[in-house]
């Protein structure tokens, strides 16, 4: 259903083009100041209309917290509510009719039967603002510990560099192109995650392949493991003064599904945007063919804001699990 | 913590050299006759023993049921109760106080501060035969509505044929090698999965990468989609007599996490086996360096063995998203 | 935490004198059009204000709903934000620093370490607007199976009759009174709840116990089986041309965890209101003994206006139940 | 499901004339050595057979343990998986087709549509040995912490003394008769349990509501707190070198669901022993007249078996909340 994680808990609501996006962070451990500035500034990352690079739509994206917090910033331990209005409409883009390739127009219809069809409604990549606020919070409270967390586009359309090139090309065309993203967490302690069902790598895992468009996961050395002989990859052991750790770091900072000590790793395969500016032969949900015009505002290649979305649930998996096992924020 | 689903809900117990590994599956509807005989094929598959591929250890592998079906072998709806037996010990082959890199000793000891050795205890893959017990009745389940699950090798150590000989060499080495095993769910209907937190394919990835020694997960064109520009990877739609449906899958039969209809088709990434048959320079958990005696019996490359525990978790995995989203099998 | 229900699903946030209260609803059936007068209708039935029978608090509780649904106010199966904004404070009432007895307030301090004293924070029952806003939505989706559910005062300290007249002369003496409220919900279908630890009477059980001031909890017969013999007590099986029903219902509609079909029927005790309109002796969160001063609206019954909380938190527990058997609302 | 708790959870099996009960706790803290025999003493006090009060029918009831423990009996925070054996079977007692009043036949079938008849199968209270196992550890754990629980038969056929002789004048004339149990929790820390929907005292209401013929709970002065006015039951502050504390206790021990330091103390209300050793008549599944011979052997009063029941479930309940809300035992 609509929410994420056992112990912090992030229910979200919110229709592209309805009246407001929101949710429900429930967990955050009493008596934690949020820095509201810096919560902006997270947000404002993944917020659209900033380059020529992302999409058009501009929105304000600034939340509105409801409850959960005193007046001087003061976490309660109570439930933080949370609301963001949506500005930017411009639902006359979207067709009521035609299904979308690549895209869950059909599937909505085929789960639901019905559906918001102005800007994508539920299955909106607009979404992911309800869990920036969450993940902002979550990554001030893993500051406390010394945590960070830190995302970034490894290739475009294939290519390690010259990003900027290869989504205007793309753009110019009317196309869009695929990204992979790679994300890195420092400072979490050794000891965290279950080892059976609630393996740390399979929670992000999971966490991570729910941000839209995302393909593919790995983690430590991931795929490329698989076409390797063990004795290339082993972490081996070693201790000093400060205690026990692996020379090398292939595993990715997991072993067994528990984390230890050493940087977390994985990367993110994103699809390119389905959305083209070309016209599109498809057909409408009665099944007759037609034409999508192109229209809408879109990102190019949606790897580009995912990664500050990235690091949102790689920061709300985390505390979720730090909280889970027992480790106290205050 | 250790159970895996939400309406199908299986949960495990067992260390490798303790009594018996075992489980409780619960949330099989009633009245649904279990073949036995197949299912016992089924687990034979992942039996170790059976080939000089893969480890010499010789566990009958017969569960006892203990409850929840009728003596004629009828589901009550009631949950299911099971015992496996664990016969082949050689705890001796198994250091009490040596971490074993790139195994979860370490991490067990960080976590609980506090491990059964013996055999790698809780975290050894002799856990997945509680998961092809569960597997197997799910994919009996599935059957009935004509819903086929098979995995397979795509590759061992980079190459796409001729793994006896790689494993074979790796062995003869003492290494040990990675694998690449792919999955299609065939007859999947349309609809099935939570478009949000809940997305098919996430928690697809979060039940394949809890399998011990899985490193990745993509679906569809997965990582290779990252590579591509979105006009050669459209799932353009058509329709004739049977429906909507699309050209082409690359979307791996998913679409917005919810199923289209069409094959559901994935990748897990395996590293090697992290057992080598050489002696590694390694720590005691007082940190004080040794050498791991070469010991114990392990398959050279986990992705052979892996192959229906795949299977085992994709069942599972699609059976309980199926019953959450109100299916009936009665 | 502050979720209520499995597959239908509430979630709420707001404290007393904070900006809103407000809460998201997920898991309720698509295509199912809400009669938003009827749902008002019944959020007044609970609203402060109305009579002087109870706390002259004044709010509007008028819910924004913010997703989830159409303009034309047809469910989409998607998550259901509503906001209830706050809007008659009176903060200075409280105090920050003693603690009131029969309260939260200690607890509060003891569990969190901090609190918002302001109207009882998150403790008031305004809470239980939020409640109310989900269980009209949930008793209005019963009602398309032909369902009801009725709640009624049985008696008001110890008195079975003449409410008013108890009520008013606790008012004025500056006291309060306890109350029993009776429930019943008729058109249960049988076979509705899980029969170990999913009983439909321990899930009312806890539903109902979750209400400010609820103390005691039966079904059926409840407290007054127990003094009975056996053979007083049988609900002996009937069958005629509408299938097997039971000649009596001491048992409450519910046997071995699971609805018979028969009127489901059960009682709330509840304290009198804590708040007094006296001076009482206290101490502050220091220790140092301090005098309470009346202050506030309060309602000197709670049972009065938990009438309607009785019935939404039913409401919400019997559809959550039927949704989690699978029972089709679309 | 057939699941209790969120951070000690106790997932089980078993019908009542099959091979065996069991059972999985999950969560139980790593490093705590099981007093195995004081486990069996308190299996032995709800062992059938013991008096002629109580059924004849005669269990072992000795658990075999499976998993999470070592062989010197310390936990090593895996899950711990127990079968519990049914021996002494008489299964020929049970009608497979006609439907006991008072008993759960009906509603299983209305529910399952098949069911085991053989003693109740899940539905019978063989099902509580499960609970007994659980709860002797989590007493244990308790214990630790200073923590005790202690039950006692509080009324039986509404009177408050002289049981032995109303029990045994139920038995001779073939009747049962209903009993009140009482229990206090000493010892609990302030500050444990969730404000909202996890309130201590209404998770305490599902546990024991899920008892086997509980039909009423109440804590602290409970129904009869219905009947007083305010200032009658007024829990007043006092503080001295220990600290803040209550001068009475009325509430129970529990104050806006947040324990408080007190005893915490409650009522069950159980109906009579649903099997009367006199013909009854009643229906069988289709519906047709028949006569229920009396056969079986059961306890004329199931409140006296109910006591070592009940302390078992609070012991879970309280250790599942202490864990959840980060109390550490190790």
């Amino acid at each position: 259903m609509n929410t994420f994680g056992q112990r912090l808990r992030l229910t979200t609501f919110g229709e592209s083009h309805g009246p407001a996006m929101g949710g429900v962070l429930d967990g955050v451990p009493p008596r934690f100041k949020i820095d509201f500035e810096a919560l902006q500034r997270g947000l404002d990352r993944r917020r659209p209309g900033q380059s020529a690079l992302t999409t058009a739509r501009n929105e304000a994206d600034r939340p509105e917290f409801l409850s959960g917090i005193t007046e001087e910033g003061i976490t309660l331990g109570t439930p933080i509510g949370f609301i963001v209005r949506n500005g930017d409409h411009r639902s006359s883009d979207y067709s009521a009719t035609l299904l979308r390739p690549n895209h869950a127009d059909y599937t909505y219809m085929l789960r639901y039967g019905i559906r918001d069809h102005r800007g994508g409604g539920r299955a909106s990549a607009r979404e992911t603002v309800n869990w920036c606020v969450g993940g902002e919070i979550a990554r001030q409270l893993l500051a406390t510990k010394g945590i960070t967390i830190q995302a970034r586009l490894i290739s475009v359309g294939g290519q390690e560099s010259g990003f900027e090139e290869i989504i205007a090309a793309a753009k110019k065309n009317g196309d869009s192109v695929g990204a992979v993203v790679g994300c890195v967490a420092s400072g979490v302690p050794g000891g965290i995650g279950d080892p059976v069902f609630g393996k740390l790598h399979a929670r992000l895992a999971q966490a991570i392949m729910s941000i839209n468009a995302a393909k593919g996961f790995d983690y430590g050395l991931g795929f490329e493991a698989a076409n390797q002989l063990g004795s290339n990859v082993m972490d081996i052991f070693e201790a000093d003064e400060n205690g026990i750790h692996t020379a090398t770091n292939y595993s990715g900072g997991i072993q067994g599904g528990i984390s230890n000590g050493q940087d977390i790793w994985f990367r993110v395969a994103f699809k390119p945007t389905p959305t083209l500016m070309k016209d599109i032969l498809t057909v409408d949900i009665e099944g007759a063919q037609n034409i999508l015009k192109a229209a809408g505002r879109h990102d190019p290649c949606v790897g580009v804001r995912a990664v500050p979305v990235v690091e949102a649930m790689t920061a709300l998996t985390i505390a979720d699990a730090m909280l889970a096992d027992g480790v106290s924020f205050t």
